[in-house]
């Protein structure tokens, strides 16, 4: 019959990695059936239960060590809990004594030429000492977690301001200068560049690249919640403008799970601004269209790498890329009068890249919603089609009617710069809209300088001649495409502000030689710099007053804080 | 100063075509600045009061015609509403009187080869005429919108059990035997069948198909709700079983906006359980992979088209498409433990193509979100590198004993069918996860015969190994992918039931030959008919009671309806 002992250790603090090896250590013990060394969090302590220790009575909460032994009796459990010191103990650093150091002042006076500091101390602490290693004027790379949004926000600004890159907090890797950060995959340098709101992306993505025989030049982290509106993507901004300038990268890959809207267009701006082809998988993100100008939307990590390495392989003959129309050329609002529905669709999936605030009456997004069909608001997108504007009239692509009405109404509106009309040929349709659309094209031509764009859909088959379609069209002065999603490519390009960089770039200096880094927290992560051949040294942090929340409450009581 | 004057006519049924003539001829007229001849529904009030038109005080509701003339004088709109009668019964049919008929009876007695029936009449008589055709044994093509749901569901599953396709409401586009029905681009005949439950999508991609010098087998409209969860893609389903059959069919092209989740499931594994490869464009939904087994997914509608064209090129080849492990050969739930959130995240973005209810500590859709972490749930995807599993303990990355003793956990559960584990090699993580993983992985194939299946991310130079490890992953029993996408293709096609259409054909003789077909409504579509060369009648449809609702009411109850 096997017993199990416990053993709680209040308030105190430990590394990670001694626990791990503690309860392994614990585990090999003859005559111990399994141990567990955890903080008693409420996850871990469901975790135990699950795996047959019985917790359910033992007082303790997320700042207390938890020891778990269960033995094939009660004298081999208690035996194992009095080995606990003496295994702590014996768990030698690989650290030579000469890189170690016990403030992350001193470790810069050691190593003048690190520009970079790891941080991987609990989250409740790395705010604070990142802010020290902004002040000594180094890069972070802040694997913490737990770390609360607004102390990402005001780190991430400050570091910006100084034309420095805090990467995370929960940033789990990155490759700089050929030198994995946290968790990376070993992979050659090559000229392709990498910014990743998502730590398995980034992995994935580099070691695809790497198993395809091509290298990478930079790959920066962000953290996860980077792409939230709160942070506004500071850090894949960062980033980008730093590979546009960077000589070293060829072809950008822009990974992350789905960013919030605002931030989507602002990083979507950034990529197209520069001159570079830029691969984008915004995993589980309705991507517009397969190619933008010089974007390319990718469904997966894996066709991610595979079109970056293509693109690469390429690179000479993308720069004639498509859509070369200057960006922001125009002002003003776009009105889209759309008679067919799916087209409508389209364009407002690819709008919504570039283009804010935009509503419509078939909205994708609930904050897309038109208040009133019948008045358009910012840019708008109209499906004619829909229900509320067919009951009793014939189809707009029978009876222009409609569109002609509320083209007049649009164009007495003084803040409307752009307008969009489809053009559906074929059977069943009106004989010859551009008859009757061509002329109302010309007059808003006229009457104001509004861009008007057609989307003709049709055959050279069609009963209604698709040349003379589109001649009418064309001379009237409207700027003709025959896919929805390229005219509102072209659209989006002309009305969005043109976008530039308006902060302190990152040195490209930092970005290239040996790497210097200071590591603050798990050993692991220096012995991987080391091993990769960086210059490191490591700053054997311990938390203010041994992790004793009280006595680090009157501690701060007594400096006044 | 010009002059406005109104007419109101109440309660009676014109068809819209005649409207619009009419509101034509009225403009025309010498002295007539502007003519409206609409019904009065709010939509139609708010667009003339925009253009000018003061309708405000004018009592009339969406059954009430209304006629607007704004004239240069008082006496030139007098004269102008005194010639509406005139002009209306000016308008010449172009119908011959050989192909007039008063019932849809008449008409299929006097053309019983025709198989179908196009009906466009007004919403609320639709499900009325469309119960005949069915009666009668005829598909039917119902361009009517404004039609309810539940009449939809319900004439669909009619339709359905008799073997017969009904294609709407609101279906605005269809090409049957080469003859376009509704709106319809003129394409040349070819391989290529679509099914689209978006009307202009189908004609984008159609005339897209043939503008790129290909054709179209079939294109297959179902009406914009055919993929909402009450309808459950009835038509889309019938059509995809059709065109896996039509020898006349080598690529199918599928074509929405984004359809309900259920259905979507159904839908792509009715597409998969076809060996001809499917192009699928839900437009603006987030397309789990480039390509996952012969399903290609496209990005937009010009995408799909030059795919489609590109694999009927390829036809032959495409016969070996990867992915070819059978449908459903296991039974039982996933769970898949992984360390890293991103693979986790496209993991769950493929899986929910396939399995349902799948949940998540990690959720893509609010209905995804498992109630508590520890506790997995039917189809269950974890992201164990989630805050809540690594406070006060290392990432499982570095440490395994969280995913060690989670197995176990899974393991104990009669109900698992199959495991899915990521092993992230390269610096930082754990220096050799496949001596702690593997034997637990040959543990689970041991005690129970569940499959696991294993993503491996890393590279030749991993400080790990990558040979060693996967060797012993696979000598463990585990099926090892390098990409997380296709190991959640493979597990999701493993564990999903297998699909087989199980309700009536359509019959294959109805689609070849010259099209034959009775039209219910607008003259214009039995003209187009006409000149496409089909064989066609027209019905001179009229409302009960001339449309009058009391006298309706009236004629219902002595029927004793």
């Amino acid at each position: 019959m096997s017993s199990v002992r416990h053993e709680v250790r209040r308030g105190a603090y430990y590394d990670s990695v001694v626990l791990m090896q503690l309860q392994k250590s614990l585990a090999e013990l003859q005559g111990v059936e399994d141990a567990a060394v955890v903080m008693a969090t409420p996850a871990n302590r469901d975790l135990l239960e699950s795996t047959g220790f019985d917790v359910a009575g033992i007082e303790a909460n997320a700042d207390d060590l938890m020891i778990m032994i269960k033995a094939d009796d009660e004298a081999k459990a208690v035996e194992a809990l009095s080995q606990v010191d003496d295994l702590m103990q014996q768990q030698r650093s690989a650290v030579d004594q000469e890189f170690r150091l016990r403030s992350l002042s001193g470790a810069a006076q050691r190593m003048p030429q690190a520009r970079w500091v790891l941080i991987s101390v609990p989250g409740r602490y790395a705010p604070g000492v990142a802010e020290e290693a902004l002040r000594l004027g180094k890069h972070v790379f802040l694997y913490s977690d737990n770390v609360a949004l607004d102390d990402e926000v005001r780190l991430k600004e400050a570091a910006r301001e100084k034309g420095l890159l805090l990467m995370g907090p929960d940033c789990g890797t990155a490759i700089i200068n050929g030198i994995g950060l946290g968790f990376a995959n070993r992979v050659r340098t090559g000229r392709i560049g990498v910014v990743a709101a998502s730590g398995t992306g980034l992995q994935a993505v580099t070691a695809a690249i790497h198993n395809l025989g091509r290298g990478i030049s930079q790959a920066i982290g962000t953290g996860g919640r980077d792409l939230k509106t709160a942070v506004g993507g500071i850090s894949a901004l960062q980033g980008l403008d730093l590979l546009n300038r960077d000589a070293q990268t060829d072809v950008i890959v822009l990974v992350s799970k789905p960013p919030d809207t605002a931030v989507a267009i602002d990083l979507l701006e950034a990529a197209q601004a520069s001159g570079k082809p830029v691969v984008v998988n915004f995993i589980g993100y309705a991507a517009p269209a397969r190619q933008i100008g010089q974007l390319y939307f990718a469904n997966s990590l894996g066709e991610a790498a595979s079109l970056a390495v293509d693109l690469r392989a390429q690179f000479a003959s993308t720069a004639d890329a498509p859509l070369a129309n200057p960006i922001g050329e125009r002002k003003g609002y776009l009105r889209a009068l759309f008679s067919g529905g799916t087209l409508a669709y389209e364009a407002l999936l690819n709008l919504q890249t570039s283009l804010e605030p935009l509503y419509s009456n078939i909205p994708i997004r609930p904050e897309q919603a038109l208040r009133d069909s019948m008045v358009s608001q910012a840019h708008t997108v109209l499906d004619l089609g829909e229900d509320e504007f067919t009951q009793g009239r014939l189809h707009p692509m029978m009876d222009n009617d409609l569109r002609l009405r509320r083209l007049q109404q649009e164009m007495a509106d003084p803040e409307v710069g752009l307008i969009m009309l489809d053009v559906v040929l074929g059977e069943g349709a009106h004989p010859n809209p551009a008859a009757e659309l061509g002329p109302a094209v010309a007059e808003v031509k006229s009457a104001r300088d509004i861009e008007v764009v057609a989307v003709v859909v049709g055959t050279d088959e069609d009963p209604q001649g698709i040349a003379d379609q589109v001649d009418m069209l064309t001379e009237a002065g409207a700027t003709v495409f025959f896919d929805a999603a390229e005219a509102a490519a072209y659209a989006g390009r002309l009305l969005r502000p043109s976008y530039s960089y308006a902060y302190p770039g990152l040195a490209l200096k930092d970005f290239g030689g040996q790497l210097a880094a200071i590591n603050v927290g798990l050993e692991s992560f220096y012995e991987s710099l080391e091993g990769q051949g960086a210059a490191a040294v490591q700053v054997d942090w311990r938390p203010p007053a041994g992790g004793n929340e009280k006595l680090m409450a009157i501690l701060a009581k007594m400096k006044g804080k």
